[in-house]
């Protein structure tokens, strides 16, 4: 499995997700500024993977700021800097606030190079803890599964959205693994096809049996009863348990509701808004207009055409039957389990 | 107007739906096989254009067999390779039969000339007929809108997958000049984009407010009321009222439902298969994997992955509002209402 996110010699070494499948490439980060970049340009991309990319993101941005007598003002910049990256997925405030509570916690007299010190230990731990996490995810999703199914996944919730293995595809390798999943169907995902270049891309390297529809044959294929079960990721989940996720991803969830088949969602818990009621408040990133109109420089709609291209949706919690995380299954989540489920962590921490 | 098709001097010009919008070319077909390689190709593409484009196929493919002693068998043969080359599309096999007809009609000692001079007025008939049934269609369909709404296809049932104006597309054309439509969102419809190479294009031209979408952008579309209607096209359309359409339709028509948005197909009577009882009986055409996998020849998805195209689907009468036809509204299609159709088709005639 190629590792996504490595933090090594203090250079943040990024997978360049956007030239997959065919060329595999790394970006050496040496400078926030370039971690800022590879997020917005999707170059690193799924939301527990931009987590951490931010979590290293700032320890560069803290290195840089080494002899600044003003570290403490300054390194706030840093983190805006990246918060401002992308609206939507979550574990990037996340990640940020939990690297930032380092400092506003940390004795007021502590000296800069020790606090950048427990900045790179802390961004390390959330990297490393995310595979832990993936792990637990896939262990506790593939439990859902009992007889060999064919499943339907959107986007890319994989090793290459995570630090590794993966939330939903991690659930897929798991349950693959255990003889219950027969063949996996990718959507290709537009505008940016992470479904065509990434996930089946991944399933293809571990022959975990793999077939690329676009994304409008979904509805078909479950017409057709070609797939049992429906598996993506998260971007943002809100107190209520609706669940904002790459666009497609509520039209899937009406799908799947229209042919009896069940809708998973599989996140680490860090993906949740405990400050956000309801999916009706989540900020949906809009990009731009080349994304859909032109495809590898080519230009496939006429210029200037007007274009609407939101990067998320939301799916209301009715939708779901469970979400999946590293503290066990929500099924059908709603407001009281979600609650419960920040007790259960609040209890843990 | 472009002209998707036109016979002039004993050739069949066919405007090049593959280049668009990129490309205005014409291929000038000089022989039956070029205007069949041109619908496997979908150079020509669109239930009634291809249609029109396999009867004036028929009149290349009988000018070539004009001193053939065997005509009548011979060109049973050209028919049968013009009816190989796609298998959803009714109106090819319609057109086919119609064409044949005035063959088997006619006296068997008809001289091989007058046969070919009564097929190319057939054709010619079949061609312009298109026009004026797309007209009709155009008003029946834009009486079922009162106040300005924004309204939702997919693919192109436009101009070019007819002779002329449309049906789905024309019925937008009509309500649009009409003051009934304020702007149309259009599906990208992948694999190959004629909703965003071809729909986007015609009512661009036009200046018709058009926004691109991807296909799987629609559900979120409806979720947020930014469109009251959905209209398509239709390939083949079943005694009981299914109907086949480009791939995705069948996704839309459930969305649709689900947001109590209503569902139009505008579609002539010569896409009804009076012969099928059931949408489930309609053959659908399954493409090559290129299709999804590359993109300009460049490859989008890993090498040799596995591939399921369908080009087409089938909606069941249940999810559709109305059916427009030149001879009115058939509202929630089924059985009854399609043979009340044929009655009063054959008492035209």
């Amino acid at each position: 499995m190629l590792q996504t996110i490595e933090w090594k010699n203090s250079t943040l070494w990024l997978l360049d997700q956007t030239l997959l499948p065919n060329r595999i490439e790394f970006i050496e980060c040496h400078n926030f500024q370039r971690v800022a970049q590879a997020i917005k340009r999707l170059e690193v991309r799924g939301a527990p993977a931009i987590g951490a990319a931010a979590a290293f993101g700032l320890v560069l941005g803290a290195r840089e700021l080494c002899n600044d007598p003003e570290f403490r003002t300054s390194i706030e910049r840093v983190a805006e800097e990246l918060r401002q990256t992308r609206p939507t997925a979550v574990n990037l405030f996340w990640a940020i606030e939990r690297m930032m509570s380092i400092i506003h916690k940390a004795n007021p007299d502590k000296d800069t190079i020790d606090l950048i010190k427990d900045l790179e230990k802390e961004a390390i731990y959330i990297s490393s803890e995310d595979c832990a996490i993936n792990h637990k995810i896939s262990q506790y999703g593939a439990q859902l599964f009992k007889d060999p199914v064919s499943i339907l996944t959107h986007c890319n919730a994989g090793a290459l959205a995570t630090v590794g293995f993966g939330t939903a595809l991690g659930v897929i390798r798991q349950a693959f693994a255990e003889g219950k999943i027969t063949r996996v169907f990718a959507d290709e995902t537009r505008p940016l096809l992470q479904g065509a270049r990434l996930t089946a891309w991944e399933l293809m390297q571990e022959n975990i049996p793999v077939t690329l529809i676009t994304d409008n044959m979904a509805g078909w294929v479950m017409n057709k009863n070609m797939i049992q079960a429906v598996i993506v990721g998260a971007d943002r989940i809100t107190l209520n348990g609706d669940v904002a996720n790459k666009i497609g991803t509520y039209s899937l969830a009406v799908l799947a509701k229209e042919h009896n088949i069940p809708f998973y969602v599989a996140a680490p818990v860090s993906t949740f808004d405990f400050t956000m009621d309801s999916g009706l408040d989540i900020p949906i990133e809009e990009r731009h207009a080349d994304e859909v109109a032109q495809f590898a420089g080519v230009l496939t709609a006429p210029e200037g055409v007007d274009v609407f291209n939101p990067a998320f949706d939301v799916t209301p919690n009715s939708l779901i039957s469970a979400i999946i995380t590293e503290y066990g299954v929500l099924e059908q989540p709603q407001h009281e389990k979600i609650i419960a489920l920040q007790q259960k962590i609040k209890g843990v921490l």
